[in-house]
């Protein structure tokens, strides 16, 4: 226990304020703030290592809206408030009268009369999935101020159109475990690099997270796509302004193989080009199957000129010393196992495989991390209690 | 908390005998019993209010059969199990054995081996959503009495074609609310009105349990649709007899401004006409979709003669003073926002908006009250150990 | 509480090693750990009817992963995770990407992070069902091994393509309490018969559950169907051995009046031929659809050869005294009510409804009585505890 309490003692030091604050994207918190997270999320994971229950709360919900398929972010969620203590209504839209014509800001406090936290999953449509996060958070603060809910609950972005912070702040604790600290983070180089897949419209969310996040902490970012396959550009403007700040380095490479050389960690993964993405947005609004059928078409023909874009056994060897940490959000397109052809080759896949379990394994206690310190307003004591034979 | 202890011992003078009882339709109960749970429901209200924790239960579960879509009610007893200490179990009948041709009194038992409470929506059929409310209420009774079940479960009718318990609750603590007190509703008058709607087939328990509550109250109670619209005559009469008890008046108006005239309370909103609701339960029942469609045809049409029925801003002029309460169990078909054109003007809609949510807040509480009276014998004691310090 | 008392006391002295382990098929099972199943079952269920709370976690998950519809089943593993204080989450396959192809061992991961107990249901695919669970079984099992998973969750079956083992253990337990005692079975005879049913492919572990363990306690265990509707031989040679090992016997009977003839207890169910559960593995395993549909035709001409395999009065008659008990796992086919021919007379069901139902109401205390001996080591102390005032 004495790691958790050097934890606990580090945590207390740090200035945050976000009790009672959404996280809807990481570069809205703090340095000092996501290394609270950190923290927090860390001593969780140890505690509950050590057999510890986490239970904070006696009752009281946490809601999640899942406007895309889901499985390990669903059951992180619902692992995560389970822990706390809360219990867990998923509103099915399919099954709600939202079809009958409801608004957004309606809804938002339907749902919300006993709810601590929120969290929402809303990745397909460019422009769509945070702006929407953000209306019904807009909706319980007003149904907070007029006497409509008796608490405002928090709410927790589960992967949008432009962040995963649920995700890029388990790679970050994955990566500060793997090199010791966040201090050692410094210099080291990671390649976030598009990869093929034979799936279409993948969101951009877990490249753009990445990048910002992780060029926050010196690291020399790379990123690497085919052309018309680049990210929001002001995701981009953001990852160089943050690798300034940190002295760090930000780059943009051309090909898989010029971002792996030398990295420390290497990133390759799927997303749909970003114009497909913008295009697809007004074609879902107005329903417009053949149009998104013509486009998916497009797309995946455009998507097979790059089929060389595998993390394969030849483009790890460029790495430092050919052992580069591989990192993947998961589920991953694994050539000859969950697809032909696609993201990482089986062999690379396999020596790193339960690495990336382990790296998967930080986002229920990131997603309790977020909770506890919305919800709380001194963590740390909260955490000392918890500690506490 | 003064107030908490003044409506605690309010509670405590009302004879009520609602222990082991189901709650299927507001005229089962006495009056004693309608005030004491909205006493309660209040008492739980403010002590959520006040961040105190409403547990009640150490484990056990709460069983939810939906046999319609729902959000709001959902979500209230979603929030009130929850906030009372109870696990939520849905009865998902796509995903059950039933279409194996189990009996109801079977599935009764089946789900029921640990089950505090089971709240059934089931409003679409004239004749049969009660019936099966009292099917399943019998099924229990028996399991229990033959040592099947080691308790018997509490019913609560989330919605049936008869009454809406839940929602005319609510309704009656936010008029409370509204006017100050229970005795304050003497002499105001309330229009229960039908309102135009493009949409087909809304039942007719709102408007029901409705001018069977209010009519309890000494309130004038005006019930107004267009011809062929009327509700199911003994609730009418019911009303009627209510009315003349409690000192208050039940007329039947033939538009909506009559009705609204001189209103302290309105409450527009669409409903399908009675006979289209009698001759659908039997297409549904033989599965003619054919029938279904061609009935639902017939009546899109019909109620599109009616399309001046929607509460706008000249209606609303000739309410008492112009400043009658406007009320809705939602979601409301807003012109102009959720259709084209629809039971409500959307500026009358958004002045009052706020309003009707904090209308539905009460609706989880009324819930938990249901709960806590029918499964602890000595209710205010309850409440007054969880208003404790 | 005296017998509770007493039943402890007996559990004390019986050696088990459950502690840690899957609960996959009965026959992996020492038998004295059956009978301490048995035991603990019967205690937990004496406490819940005395109005104990059985709550012995603080929090924690339990997943549930059903491959095939099920209503008691489902509402049996909600109510004894509820019971003991665990929160569900249910891996719907449909909501999860599993589809983009996630591997076993990969999804076994990611929904166990934070998980006690894992059930699971896969009972449509002979010789896949189990496979499964020991694929998922392995997976946690590397999980834990390799830092990923912080405890490893333990497997229960909730039915399989060769047992259904929370099904068998409230049926032992329901003969348990019929005949007084376990040593009460020896001598007595059951027959587990095949019964016709006009729906097509019910698996084929339920009659493999019962032979495997009621001859384990000396009964004289009769096996009857249909030419082509044999079971898996290597359950069958396995009940004879049991039975030979335990005092009791074996035999196989080509007729349902034959297997009645002066049985104490029968069992007469539905099941598909041996020989087409095994050809409908291929062809599912290819989506072979027009395959399937012509194997299911072939298959329902093929039962209704049988129709005269119905449990009914004329046959009743043949058993001891005309008394036997009727045992079904349910949902039962019945004659004139859930179909037109079907397993069972509606006169017999009727008469035995109540005591299926009885049968049914152990297997939440029996799927309670595997997840507290997994999940603690002494399950005596742990039910002591319980009992305590």
């Amino acid at each position: 226990m004495s790691d958790i309490t050097k934890a606990i003692a580090q945590l207390s030091k740090l200035r945050t304020d976000m009790h009672g604050k959404d996280f809807l994207l990481t570069w809205e918190k703090s340095d000092a703030e996501i290394r609270a997270l950190a923290l927090v999320a860390e001593v969780l994971s140890e505690l509950h290592r050590a057999g510890r229950p986490l239970r904070v709360f006696d009752s009281g919900l946490a809601i999640s809206i899942f406007r895309d398929n889901s499985t390990r972010t669903r059951f992180s969620f619902a692992s995560a408030v389970n822990a706390l203590g809360l219990g867990l209504s998923d509103l099915d839209e399919e099954k709600s009268q939202i079809a009958h014509g409801e608004t957004v800001r309606e809804t938002a406090n339907m749902i919300s009369f006993m709810a601590e936290v929120i969290g929402i999953r809303d990745d397909m449509y460019l422009g769509e999935g945070n702006r929407y996060m953000r209306g019904v958070a807009a909706a319980v603060q007003e149904g907070f101020e007029q006497g409509v809910l008796h608490q405002r609950p928090t709410l927790v972005n589960l992967q949008c159109d432009i962040d995963h912070p649920t995700q890029s702040m388990a790679d970050l604790v994955a990566l500060k475990r793997h090199f010791g600290s966040l201090e050692a983070l410094r210099g080291k180089k990671i390649a976030m690099s598009w990869a093929y897949s034979p799936s279409y419209g993948k969101p951009l969310s877990v490249p753009q997270g990445v990048i910002a996040l992780m060029s926050r902490f010196g690291m020399d970012v790379t990123l690497a796509n085919p052309e018309g396959y680049g990210l929001i550009p002001e995701v981009v403007e953001l990852a160089r302004r943050n690798s300034a700040a940190s002295g760090g380095t930000f780059s943009v490479a051309s090909s898989m193989e010029d971002a792996f050389r030398d990295a420390d960690v290497v990133y390759p993964k799927s997303w749909a080009p970003y114009d497909v993405m913008g295009r697809r947005t007004p074609l879902l609004q107005r329903g417009d199957r053949g149009g998104l059928e013509a486009l998916e078409k497009e797309c995946l023909a455009n998507n097979a000129r790059f089929k060389s874009w595998e993390c394969d056994e030849a483009k790890m060897a460029l790495t430092r010393a050919g052992k580069a940490l591989y990192m993947h959000c998961l589920p991953a397109d694994i050539s000859g196992v969950s697809c032909e052809r696609g993201e990482v080759a089986a062999s690379v896949f396999e020596r790193y495989r339960l690495a990336t379990y382990r790296e998967a394994s930080f986002k229920p206690f990131v997603i309790a991390a977020m909770i506890l310190m919305a919800r709380f307003k001194d963590t740390p004591s909260v955490l000392r209690h918890l500690a506490k034979d």
